[in-house]
């Protein structure tokens, strides 16, 4: 995996949260670098609340981060 | 999903809290984008008092950051 | 639910405190909004010592919030 | 419970951990308000080592508040 | 338990790193203040990945806090 | 384990988030120092959804600091 993080910088608020997903999943590809069993564990997470809940928090704590590297994209106000 | 965060700006703290749940179920919509099992789960972690507690973490995640963006909507206090 | 928090400004710690409590469970009351069911919950999850601390821990992410909104308090030490 | 908690300063970070002690277990007596129920919980998560790392983490995350309430104790470094 | 924590002030992030675990560490002590079973407890949770994991998320929350105390360490860099 | 962390500056947010990585599992290393065991417990949570989303979390607390670390890499903006 290179060159995924070139900044933490983006145009607008809802680039940053994808950004923020996209920081949640890449730990993930990270600890279980084999991308066949990522795909069969995805449906099973994906019918279990408990999961979605815990997915949502990882991007909650990365969203944080990138707002704040953003300043909160103020200029958008 | 398009435009649905052109700012984390609100006018007051209570909307700067309904901005952060809609950010915590946002995250769960992009894991599992199918409307119609979102809707199945729904009654399910509604009743759930692990699910519940674990939601409200994830708002109160994301209500820090609102609250931050915002600088605490001081000139409201 | 109007008109609930219009200021996360309090006069002493203690009342921040208060507010975070408050906070934590509103999101809860917006994901199950039905009354009857959260009462019905409520004596479980209050003898779970699980849930217990997992409460304890969303008042302690929105007492942040609270706290830093109020500069904590600094004129009280 | 009136008047626990008059200020976030401490005079030292290890008074300020007690703090975070105390602000950990505050959202458990509101939660759960009989003290019989709390004193027979209490030997069952003192036993769960679950239970005992979840507890930890309240206590860090209110740690973090009061240490920055506190300006990290920066004179006695 | 008396002068455990004198100052946040490390030298290195090395040894902030190392007073995180401790900082998480007697949280636990605390909570469960009988040496022999925490004792016991060690080897159960040692080689539980569940706990391992959480109890690393206690340390990340106190090396935050540490870090920032420490202005990052600047001078490393 | 020494001299593991010299500091937490890193030349681009990609390399600050192989650090957040190597920060989550030097915890995990500290609580159980036994190679063998860790090894042995690897495949399993890496099969584990609720690990691997729970390990995802770690690594986002971390980041969070890291990233404050580095001015969230600024001039890279």
């Amino acid at each position: 995996m290179k060159d995924w993080l070139p900044t933490l910088k983006t145009k607008t608020p809802e680039e940053g949260y994808e950004l923020a997903v996209k920081l949640a999943r890449v730990a993930v590809a990270m600890t279980q670098p084999d991308a066949e069993i990522r795909k069969k564990l995805r449906p099973e997470y994906a019918t279990d609340f408990d999961a979605l809940i815990a997915s949502s928090q990882v991007v909650a704590t990365h969203f944080a981060t990138v707002s704040a590297a953003n300043g909160y994209w103020q200029e958008q106000a």
